[in-house]
């Protein structure tokens, strides 16, 4: 065959080394505040273990497994770890961290270490066969795992250049072989670069074994680490060759299942290797990465950069002798992993030669700019031993006194990061906050998510066999068409409501200004409300609670068309308006907004009181948290004003200075939950109305004077204002003031009732 | 009890004569050409009369009755009359009219009369009796029922004005029970004013019957008219006197059933009579109105607007002797039905009288206007007897030759009406053509239909208990929420559908212009089409077949972003576009549109080829016919210059010149149904396409080169395009060339599957 080289270079295309496809699984320790091992489950939070397609557990009960699906680019591998990692971190025992560094921070004894509590019993007695054989303590090591693979274009483009092989798959086969043969003899370099295991607590080793006195690069990638008995030898020749050497040491009892063979390389793409020589080898698991600790993930995007170019170099350049290729690699690797991280490669000139065939490569390329400053990157650590990642974490030890200590530092920094602001799925923070939420519990809960369009806010959620599209957090299958178009229209739901007996505001919808201005007479001195007809977020709305002048109730018309072609004037009702999240025929929150206050002191202004609130994390500007910052612009002003109050005021102690009239969150409301206060009469006539309009999931708008004091048929004591489609949850989740409720639970819950718990 | 009128006076309220309710009844007679009965059967289209709430058959089987619900305000009625003659009409055989006078045109010997082929035996049996009893002839006079109820607000404002009763039912039915007594008293102005049976054809009665032998106002209102036997005599003083006597009547069997008590008022509120002591009367039938020949559907809103007032007048007069009232008023009733119409009333003084009346009572409205017009009106036809209905039809009649030559020409003309533009439902013209559309076979299938929210095009339709809210006439409960979502993001769509394997354009998203601009290279040279991403009805696209220059390119960015905030540029697939209507996992339409285009006779320029396409009744503008007229704008004359035409040019014969470059049928384009013509590989695809993105009602875009052959696994020929929500209906029911498809039936059977046929 030619060489990729060749090819690449006789038909003019480029190495494509960008667009290749990566899927991260990356392991680490959950751990106490002190560094020892977390004593509890695996959090109860997450999804069974059994389907869990993202969050596993490897050896240990305590030792978690992060795996994103194959992805394109760094920015959705950075979103998917940033994500995974929140989900874990928010469900795991709050006291409780992840150890950052891939050997353990400290141990106990061995009957000590938790055996992962796996349903399956095979699975558990792999694992006691595994700590029988290797000792608990080295399958406690943790790494992470990078599968990779070329993309397939390129694949097809390089298939279609060559005659030598008719099959598309054998051809595959032989390039990702090429790969792997390559990879065994130059992962020394890797293990320079990123080796990031300089050292580990004392008592991890047996007393007996050689342990290196000084800081390694690393000893996971060492022959300390997780390593194969001697006896196992599998060739890289040929996937023929792969699989009969895999086969013939199971069969030998040399190893005791495929997946014990733990080479630093696997050739990936069936089930069972048997498959490869059918399927062919689809992409291949490269497992000898460290953890780094300083990274929150554990893998900066300029390794995977790095990784991309390495395994693009590992078919570009020549094989030279095919033969006793993991001898040498293998003796290579392991002299590299054990060299102090401060002093030069022993392969120094290898390693530039390896870097200079790179240049070559990316010479090729239309833009080889970004290729060209990573190649600049690995030259400089050859260089500098010093700035390698092994080195600066020897140095980091150092300065922390311990490893202990330096590795909790991380590892607390790490979770705050994903807690600070607790209602944001990190890597998401892009998208709308609802839809955040309910990836986040789909995440937690291990149901597949893919966003379709995440402009639209489209998420593709998978159990097994069962698809649910959702859209804006809860818009789904479950509500219909009709009944969407129904709660879009106020007209038509007051209409299908007063119809079935529900209390509704009286009034009248109008199609111009002019009709609704001319009968301004039935609404003189009156209590009313003017807004759009089909707007579902409170805008355009005026309420005129001691009547409106004419003008006043002209212009209120004219600002409710800018929002919509029709517009209603309703009688208003006096109480408290209350929001009823209801869910499949539940009622799982109901929620009090207030407008925008702060609480005087004697003391602070106005201005400083609302400095002070503002500073709740849960508050935010542009909807991008719970609640909304207060402003002081005009209408805050004015308001303020109309009480006699300036922004310099200093409100009596006890005193509740209202900053707006409307209640809306959008501007600084507060939200306050009363859904244990609610008395349930209501909460059964939200879900009534609810069946009325044939819907799922709505947000009922009731106005209620006392909350505590049963409806009855004699005394209603509610009034209907409206029911909103995709009504939002994050201001139930994150609430001022009360209990926050989750409403993506009983919402996937819906979606997936077979999740139920 | 004070007097309603010193009620009235005392309170300062007013007399709210216009905001009553009312329902027609209508009978008509199927007759043929020549004025004879129809011979057939009631029409097959219609719901089965066992629950058909609208179309029913009074005596005998070609007696049409149509009812209209309770309603406020004669546009209501008259666009309820309008709609159901309507369907009716469009039901009926082509051959055959509705006779449009009280009294017969012609009538068979006794035993050809066909009883109504009712399913419940006693129905007919009761038929029967009657035939017996009052003979065929009498039972095929035809008129109007008035079914009439005060507006429940001012009853309610009046009883709560009152002291002297304490149950509203018996103040209401004490109300009611007056208006009877005085409309007993009074009627005979009604029968001037109104009556319309001034002869019938010879033969008609008995020939030992004493019968006027010139003209009348009213044979049906005269003793000759639809009456009880002698014996059957009901008192009105109370609602206990009424229920009594007929029950005492049937229990004589002096009635065979309470309905055969023919008075021209009937007290109404309970099933049987029984049943109004306890429930009270809620409102009358008023039985005593002849047809308005002259009128499309039986009688005028002046007519309505009369009997409103004259109904109040009824229970704002006094009575004076309470007892004897049926006799008198029979009396006056009977001897103007037999005077000439010509002739001045001999009641003359009192009718002027009572017309003073009802001056004094309209002179307690704020705006007397309308009401003091229709009593003008009403006094000048007491002073100009030839005004009336009566005098006008006997002059009708005499011009014309004979009353079925007269009866005739005003059937013909009245069906003219109905079917010149048999897309549209007259009453409901101001709906989307869809919506007329389906409400038209709702109302032929014997569903209840409720405009909701007219502007809104929101119905709801109901058969027993099943209720269905319909928007647009396609948007139902049957489409999930999130199904309407993925068919309104067309990126979304394709990704699903490439999925699970469905062939889709390749191409881009683009959420700026910059960012499509700048992938122009990609594009370059390729035959691309531009267009919004959300956009449901083909504004906003521009097709570049050769490739689009930078210029361009960059302007259909620009174009597309009006309309939407996201757009796609895509490869421009070669073949015919097919819209493939899918409803319930069938595909009952497949049609072909053309652009706007001419097809030359080598004689006609472009602009006269133009005017004659244009007289075609189903082109229309603004979408308020299924297909558009084509225009000579720009557009098109830029479109003719391209291939060397002007509008002045005279095209070859046979050769199509177009005027347009897309196809769109809002541009002039031509509708062709290929249902038949496409092979059902293709349906069945289409089907398939539905299913994936978990749709029951969408309209399918797929391009084909050949649709005459079969897709095969090897051979797809297709591409799918997109999948549209609320795909329009008119285009398919009404086509251009080729077979006319009825879309709106089998979405009436997927929503209402108990009335398939």
């Amino acid at each position: 065959m030619k060489t990729i080289k060749q090819m690449i270079i006789d038909n003019q295309m480029e190495p494509m080394w960008n667009q290749s496809i990566i899927g991260i699984e990356k392991e680490g320790l959950r751990v106490k505040k002190d560094g020892t091992l977390a004593g509890t489950a695996h959090p109860a939070f997450l999804g069974n273990r059994s389907y869990h397609p993202y969050i596993q557990t490897d050896f240990s009960e305590v030792q978690l497994e992060l795996i994103t699906p194959p992805l394109h680019g760094n920015k959705s591998i950075q979103r998917w770890l940033a994500a995974l990692h929140d989900v874990t971190v928010h469900a795991m025992h709050p006291e409780e961290l992840i150890w950052p560094l891939s050997m353990p921070g400290s141990l106990p004894e061995e009957e000590a270490i938790p055996i992962a509590r796996l349903d399956k019993v095979a699975d558990v007695a792999y694992r006691e066969y595994l700590a029988k054989e290797y000792g608990k303590n080295t399958q406690m090591q943790s790494g992470i795992h990078v599968n990779f693979e070329f993309a397939p274009e390129w694949i097809d483009a390089l298939f279609e250049k060559q005659t030598e092989l008719e099959d598309k798959t054998v051809f595959k086969s032989a390039l990702y072989m090429k790969l792997a043969r390559n990879f065994m003899r130059h992962r020394w370099l890797l293990t320079y670069l990123f080796g990031a295991s300089p050292t580990v607590y004392k008592g991890f080793y047996d007393p007996h074994e050689l342990v290196p006195v000084h800081y390694v690069r690393s000893l996971r990638n060492s022959h300390l680490g997780y390593v194969n008995s001697e006896e196992v030898v599998v060739s890289f020749d040929s996937v023929e060759a792969y699989v009969k050497d895999i086969e013939r040491l199971v069969e030998s009892k040399a190893l005791s299942e495929e997946r014990e063979f733990y080479s630093p390389i696997r050739m990936r793409g069936a089930e069972e290797v048997q498959g490869l020589q059918s399927k062919g080898i689809s992409y291949v698991e490269l497992r000898n990465f460290d953890l780094d600790p300083f990274h929150s993930f554990g893998i900066t995007g300029e390794t995977l950069d790095f990784v991309r170019l390495f395994a693009a170099l590992m078919i570009w350049i020549d094989e030279g002798d095919k033969s006793a290729t993991s001898k040498t690699g293998d003796d290579k690797n392991h002299l590299t992993a054990v060299e102090r991280p401060t002093a030069e490669s022993q392969f120094k000139t290898e390693g530039k030669s390896l870097l200079q065939e790179m240049r070559e490569m990316i010479g090729y390329l239309t833009h080889p700019e970004k290729a060209s400053a990573i190649v600049d990157w690995a030259e400089d650590l050859l260089d500098h031993p010093e700035k390698t990642l092994a080195a600066q974490i020897a140095n980091g030890i150092e300065a922390a006194g311990d490893v202990t200590t330096f590795g909790l530092r991380l590892a607390a920094q790490h979770k705050q990061e994903s807690t600070e602001k607790p209602y944001q799925l990190r890597g998401l923070t892009h998208l709308e906050m609802s839809t955040q939420l309910l990836i986040h519990d789909a995440l937690q809960m291990g149901i597949k998510v893919k966003l379709i369009d995440e402009h639209d806010q489209f998420v593709r959620l998978k159990h097994g066999d069962h698809v649910e599209y959702v859209k804006n957090g809860n818009m789904t299958s479950k509500d219909t068409y009709i009944s969407s178009l129904i709660m879009a229209n106020k007209t038509v739901t007051k209409k299908i409501l007063a119809e079935q007996g529900f209390y509704v505001p009286s009034g009248g919808e109008y199609q111009t200004a002019e009709a609704a201005q001319q009968h301004y007479d039935r609404y003189q001195n009156k209590a009313i409300v003017v807004k759009p007809k089909s707007t579902n977020y409170g805008v355009g709305i005026s309420i005129f609670k001691q009547g409106a002048s004419k003008e006043a109730f002209n212009q209120a018309v004219e600002i409710a068309f800018k929002e919509d072609n029709a517009i209603l004037v309703e009688e208003f009702i006096t109480g408290t308006e209350y929001r009823f999240f209801v869910v499949d025929d539940k009622v799982p929150g109901v929620l009090l907004r207030t407008p925008a206050n702060v609480v005087g002191n004697g003391e602070a202004t106005v201005r400083e009181l609302v400095a002070v609130k503002n500073q709740d994390p849960l508050r935010g500007t542009n909807h991008r948290a719970p609640l909304e910052k207060i402003q002081l612009g005009d209408i805050e002003q004015l308001m303020l004003q109309q009480q006699g109050y300036t922004v310099d005021s200093v409100p009596e102690a006890g005193v509740t200075v209202y900053l707006r009239e409307n209640s809306n969150v959008s501007t600084g409301g507060d939200s306050i939950d009363v859904t244990d206060e609610m008395d349930n009469s209501y909460k059964a006539l939200a879900v009534q109305m609810t069946k009325a309009i044939e819907a799922k999931i709505t947000g009922i708008d009731l106005i209620i004077p006392d909350l505590t004091h049963a409806s009855t048929l004699k005394e209603p004591g509610y009034t209907v204002i409206e029911a909103n489609f995709n009504p939002a949850m994050h201001m139930h989740a994150y609430v001022y003031k009360g209990k926050n409720r989750r409403l993506t639970i009983p919402i996937l819950e819906l979606l997936f009732p077979e999740l139920k718990k």
